[in-house]
């Protein structure tokens, strides 16, 4: 098979964006995607959205913003798989092109949460989670990760701040990410002031929901004039699992299955060892979240995630740089868009044009996006080329 | 390529199951169609899904289903392209398997309307068109159909039971096929008796919305043993186009485009043209569908669908056969898992075990599933392998 790559990347700023509608947020990340790409032309439009039927009316967005941004008659569809839409976007938008039905296809993940605000939006992410057995007792998605939070620090015995590392290494992130919802660095004390929002989750544990959207071009690599501006980064591995979405159905609430076999059905695509990832983009819509992936993966055993980030390896100059470019807590979590903003920043990071974040010589990303707590779970290794 | 081959159907009866759950209804048509390949196990689920986070307040239903149907681990989907979103989900299986990277993927498409009534259901469905400019305004679908049937008499001069036959003619053919809603014949006098809906639609010029599910195993050819059961059914062409929400969008809203495309695409990729299409399983949600569809494809010139339907070449003995399970008229309309249903009935055909509704003969079937006016359409060429 060729190679499947990445040609154009866009993106909006990451917020709250009260006076842009969602149909906009896409077309800005999609005309980003398409001048990046040099212009060339999509035959198909894979959208990432999690919300959008509940929190703006509106379903249906595959022919919506193919129309919207100019391009009626590509075949258009949604992909959701709740916080992991914008990763299965990536997925599926990678299938078309390896098929060899489809030579240039346009993944964009968009998320609209200002169109509804307070607890129809807890309402609305709740759809997220087993409607029938966890959102009807009234289990928020927070609550959820808290108990996972509260049960992970009882058995592995985690003092009160031993996720902060999680919240200050993204908010160190984010300072130079001009796309990043917070731009500014916090501290430890920060952390221990921080509101609780869900004990033992407080404020700097959670990531905000946040407007936003992101465009990828994907094509075949010798579809390119081969004089294509290097580097060009390249989709190495690919892969998705799934696991139930209550808890009480899983053996080991503390270890996410999903996230080992995508990560592992990508890393073996590759043939890759896991010491030769330069960063990972973690799915840290909780610091919990992160904690657990990072063992799941195989970054850290079992129990010990947390330590990572304690002995700031997740940083830019740690042993495995995670949230390069302000993660979910301090980029924002733009909902279904938040798949494709990893792929966005990876590919920045892989043409070395991260800037002030750079991980220098950077050659393989491993990004993966969760739905709940990693009942889905995507995994993607991206590669540059050099 | 290889061949891309459907080794298992299976279907619920359609029809109000007040009693029956979004999951468990999933459930039946995958283990029915399980069975019917042999058991093979697949690696991959595309959920064909419209509605469930608007009515059962579930998204997020690919992880819940794999797991439901004891499937852990594997990848899992939605696929949402509104009323296309059954059609929608086998193109991605064939895609996923096209692409060499999936062996085995499960299509299911499940809908569920009776978890609400009334209002909320017109609300949800609404979804599916353009909030902001359409839904805003109040325009349901049916009303929006009505707008197009209306233009439609009024251009091509069409008397008010011009339409009456693709109700009759779906209404017979759902007599023998007992996953029907409805099995039961129906006279032009009933027709003409019927209950007005949304002038000039009435009660059989608009199929019922219904719950339903069903499912097909795709995989690869020359993965199955050489002495699989005979006929093999192959999706010969797959192809899909998208188009405006809104109609006033259009520059003639009496033609649907996205059927065209699609179909068009199709036909190119099996190298056939329409006369050797032996039935067609058109997307008749409303009678003005039908007749636009058989249109655009090609059956008819414009403005001249209609004829078709009251000259009785759309029935089993006609020039083109529709509907020919019943259709969405009598099978009921189960949302996104319509075109998946299409897909089941049209490989009974090629298969030689449609019964009393036989086509002598079948080898190419065309299916085509539609979102919103024909803003998303989905067309599959199905080919009896002997």
């Amino acid at each position: 098979m060729t190679d499947v790559v990445i040609a154009g990347i866009g993106q909006t700023p990451v917020g709250e964006h009260w006076e842009i509608s969602l149909r906009d947020l896409a077309l800005d990340a999609i005309q980003a995607a398409h001048k990046d790409s040099g212009g060339i032309k999509p035959q198909a439009l894979f959208v990432g959205n999690m919300l959008a039927p509940n929190l703006s009316n509106q379903a249906h967005l595959g022919a919506l913003i193919a129309d919207y941004a100019g391009l009626t008659g590509i075949e258009a569809v949604t992909v959701e798989a709740a916080g992991a839409s914008g990763g299965a976007a990536l997925r599926q938008g990678y299938l078309a092109i390896a098929s060899g039905m489809v030579d240039v296809a346009l993944v964009v993940g968009v998320e609209k949460f200002t169109d509804k605000i307070g607890a129809e939006v807890d309402e609305a992410i709740a759809t997220a989670s087993d409607s029938d057995f966890e959102a009807v007792q009234g289990l928020t998605a927070t609550a959820q990760a808290a108990l996972l939070m509260k049960r992970y620090m009882h058995e592995n015995n985690v003092p009160n701040d031993g996720f902060a590392n999680f919240a200050l290494t993204a908010h160190a992130n984010g300072v130079a990410n001009k796309n990043a919802m917070f731009q500014k660095a916090i501290k430890l004390e920060t952390y221990h002031k921080a509101e609780m929002v869900s004990d033992p989750i407080n404020m700097f544990d959670v990531a905000p929901n946040a407007d936003g959207a992101a465009a990828l071009v994907l094509t075949r690599r010798d579809l390119l004039p081969s004089d294509w501006k290097s580097p060009l980064v390249k989709i190495a591995g690919s892969a998705a699992s799934s696991d139930t979405l209550a808890l009480h159905d899983r053996k080991d609430m503390l270890y996410f299955d999903t996230c080992q076999l995508s990560a592992g059905r990508a890393m073996k695509q590759v043939g890759l060892t896991l010491d030769k990832i330069d960063f990972f983009e973690y799915h840290d819509a909780f610091s919990i979240y992160a904690a657990l992936s990072l063992e799941a993966v195989g970054f850290a055993i079992k129990g010990k995630g947390w330590k990572l980030a304690v002995d700031n390896e997740i940083s830019l100059k740690g042993k495995i740089p995670c949230a390069t470019m302000g993660g979910m807590k301090a980029r924002g979590f733009p909902g279904g868009a938040a798949g494709v903003y990893q792929a966005v920043e990876a590919v920045n990071q892989l043409r070395g044009q991260a800037g002030a974040n750079q991980i220098a010589g950077a050659t393989y990303g491993l990004i993966q996006s969760l739905g709940g707590p990693a009942s889905t779970a995507v995994s993607h290794v991206l590669q540059r080329l050099d």
